[in-house]
């Protein structure tokens, strides 16, 4: 990739909008840009970083196409490090496509995906781990993929990486020292050793708190399982229904109606939530049926929370009563068809249990504000406990992460007259480190992190 | 409409994209984005129109939603001529919502369409015309229409208007005087009517010149009807399918396979065009037919271009000598099937005729960028005619300007001792020469005209 020359892109979304913004970047960005001004002696004139608006003009006719806001930003100074302009135009496709061309046709080049922060990584300006997270911010699709990446990009991670450094380096020294004075004698060396595997110890505890604070954030970004479980015609499927707001499973008040599970894909709240309805729990021996049960067994064992749904003009079922132990999740409890039965007996089954729980009648639409917001207030109770400061924010930084825990646990497996290849292991950690925040690494890491990029960024 | 408040609008088009820009303009916009970033300091200190970087927090929890650039406006030198911030953030519907969300728990409301340029005309920042045009500008779908409305956009009209409204005072006045010193004599009288004649003579004649020209530039903004013509079995859906590139009507070796027209959008070089196979000139009496042949001769009849083809291997049929005077349109020849015959005979009829031809065989693809060119270059000869520089860029300015048109006939077919009714004419004039600008205007109209516009605008 070449690295000289100077790159235009368009850093907004395509289509129609009020603005874009033109991003140029390189040696020859602001003579370029200035070129196709008509105001040439105010965009000379104009401080860096200060806001002015110009007519921008095609450079051999001199016609303008646009007015624009543009600021000048001078290297090393700017985003990516280079002498930059960035461009507010008019939105739409015709004026950022005229005004690209110009630039284009002036002596730029369309730059590739991430070729801007890519500059920014190879100037100095930011380190892997910050121009990872760019993207994740942008490619967000919930509100807790774009807290964990803007704590990445806010270099929260910074800190911890440096103690864990200091520490393996301290590690390190006492493997050193372990095999220069080794001969020295058993009771200084038997010490030495103690304290090497305290301190790994400690190390991999921090480092295996990461991983599962990591693994936490996963669970919420790719969406909580919730299955709603119950005895049959329960009304499990209306519920469904319910919160999915239109009819994915058939619905009849025979029982046993929904053959197999159904899934969908929601947002409540802030968090992503995939409902299962299940076929029911019943302990079912027909033929036709036993697939479904078998699938849904394995869906609720997945699930992060189960919604118990019980009818309340039903009895209690023997079978239902198993839900509270099934998996260990956390249960929130629905009494239906509160149209039919006053539901106290139900009531009473759940407050036993302590299980939260809300009566009403699935099959009135009005009631799914209701719904959903008892929902909501339960998995933010859940939720509280996910820390979104956590230095992983991908799956790159995890696997290094993983290393370095495999790395400690070899460490600590390791006997203690092995003191050259513990220190072996400490050099590996220290490696992955660096790898970690970019100081080491190869082009070929660096094609494949900002390919993943949008064109502009 | 209320006008006072702090609205905030996404300006940008929403999506994936590296950069978003948010606008927030009114009375508390700096105190009310102030509240929202970690560096209060900092933004108190920034001079107006300087760009710096801001982490965006969450005013009740302080948390970071994302590193930011914001550059404050106070009123009146800004867009809206309100206290205006413009937010530059990451991209990504996350991110935007995160903060739009938070701008409005902070008291801001969310804009309606138009509200941001609305502002400005309101505040004499902008005047209707222009502010027109900003969204005419945004919506462009073809460079020509953006070209219009950027003409409209830098005032290219107002020194027209200007002077149009001078010479219909000077005519008021004139007739003013008329009344005043009519009984003093018929010679003076008389003379005054000449010049009055002559002054609305000259106007007509400029206000017709700004209609044709945006009859032209209409013409050309709503795409080139460009009728594909020929005898029977000269290869027209070839051609037309050359120029689609891919197959829209049926071809068979056998003459009269297209039944009816069919027609298709392009865009060729910088222009819409609308290409149109037609079922053939032929003097055709099979009832199946008719309706066909009749419906391909109206839009002959309104195209603004004819391709004339003509097989290389066949005899000249007499109905095709007709083509070149069929309806006056400039007409392009294309001797098609130049792999069967040497065409000789049919380039002397187009050399004899004047008419700019190609040779090529339609059923190679690889003729396509060929025949292409030969278009452009044609259209462009056609295309050079028409003048951008008019004051009429939509159809709300073209009806007020047909009615001032209106009036000045109307003063002309008045008999001279009306002048009385000539001075009304007069007035209604300038009337709507004050409309056009919007010096006059109602809530409607600008309801109407922003409501066009997009929100963020």
């Amino acid at each position: 990739m070449e690295t000289g020359d100077t790159i235009v892109a368009l850093a907004t979304p395509p289509g129609m909008g009020a603005l874009a913004l033109i991003r140029v970047s390189g040696l020859d960005a602001i003579v370029l840009v200035k070129k196709m001004l008509a105001e040439k002696e105010r965009f000379d004139g104009a401080p860096a970083k200060e806001i002015r608006l110009y007519r921008f003009i095609t450079s051999n006719t001199k016609e303008p196409i646009d007015e624009i806001t543009a600021v000048k930003y001078f290297e090393p100074h700017s985003f990516t490090g280079e002498n930059m302009v960035e461009i507010i135009c008019h939105g739409g496709n015709v004026v950022t496509e005229r005004i690209l061309e110009s630039l284009v046709d002036g002596g730029a080049r369309y730059a590739v995906k991430g070729e801007f922060t890519r500059r920014a990584f190879c100037n100095g300006k930011t380190n892997l781990v910050k121009a990872e997270s760019i993207n994740q911010i942008v490619q967000s699709k919930s509100i807790t993929q774009q807290k964990s990446a803007i704590c990445s990009y806010l270099d929260k991670y910074q800190a911890l990486i440096n103690t864990w450094e200091e520490k393996i380096k301290e590690i390190l020294m006492e493997v050193e020292s372990a095999i220069e004075f080794g001969e020295d004698g058993d009771i200084s060396e038997r010490d030495s050793w103690v304290i090497i595997k305290q301190k790994v110890k400690t190390l991999k505890d921090e480092v295996i708190s990461e991983l599962e604070k990591r693994k936490a954030i996963r669970e919420v970004e790719s969406g909580i399982y919730i299955a709603i479980v119950g005895p049959i015609n329960a009304g499990k499927s209306s519920l469904f229904n319910l919160v999915m707001d239109f009819d994915r499973s058939i619905v009849d008040t025979e029982g046993g109606t929904t053959r197999d599970f159904v899934s969908e894909d929601r947002k409540i709240g802030n968090v992503l939530v995939k409902f299962i309805d299940t076929a029911g729990l019943r302990e079912t021996v027909q033929r036709v049926e036993k697939k479904g049960v078998e699938r849904s067994r394995e869906f609720i064992r997945n699930s992060k929370v189960l919604i118990w749904v019980s009818a309340a003009d039903e009895e209690i079922k023997p079978e239902e009563l198993k839900i509270k132990d099934l998996f260990g999740q956390k249960v929130l409890g629905v009494i239906n068809k509160i149209d039919l039965g006053d539901g106290i007996e139900k009531e009473r089954m759940f407050r036993k249990r302590s299980i939260p729980h809300i009566k009403i009648s699935a099959i009135n639409r009005n009631e799914r504000e209701r719904v959903e917001n008892f929902i909501v207030q339960e998995l933010e109770v859940l939720l509280d406990g996910v820390s979104y400061d956590c230095i992983i924010s991908n799956k790159r930084q995890e696997k290094i992460i993983e290393g370095i825990y495999n790395e400690l646990e070899r460490i600590e497996n390791r006997p203690k007259d092995e003191e050259e290849i513990i220190a072996e292991h400490c050099k590996n950690i220290i490696n992955k480190l660096e790898e970690f925040v970019g100081k080491v690494t190869t082009e070929d890491i660096l094609d494949k992190i900002f390919d993943e990029f949008c064109i502009g960024k």
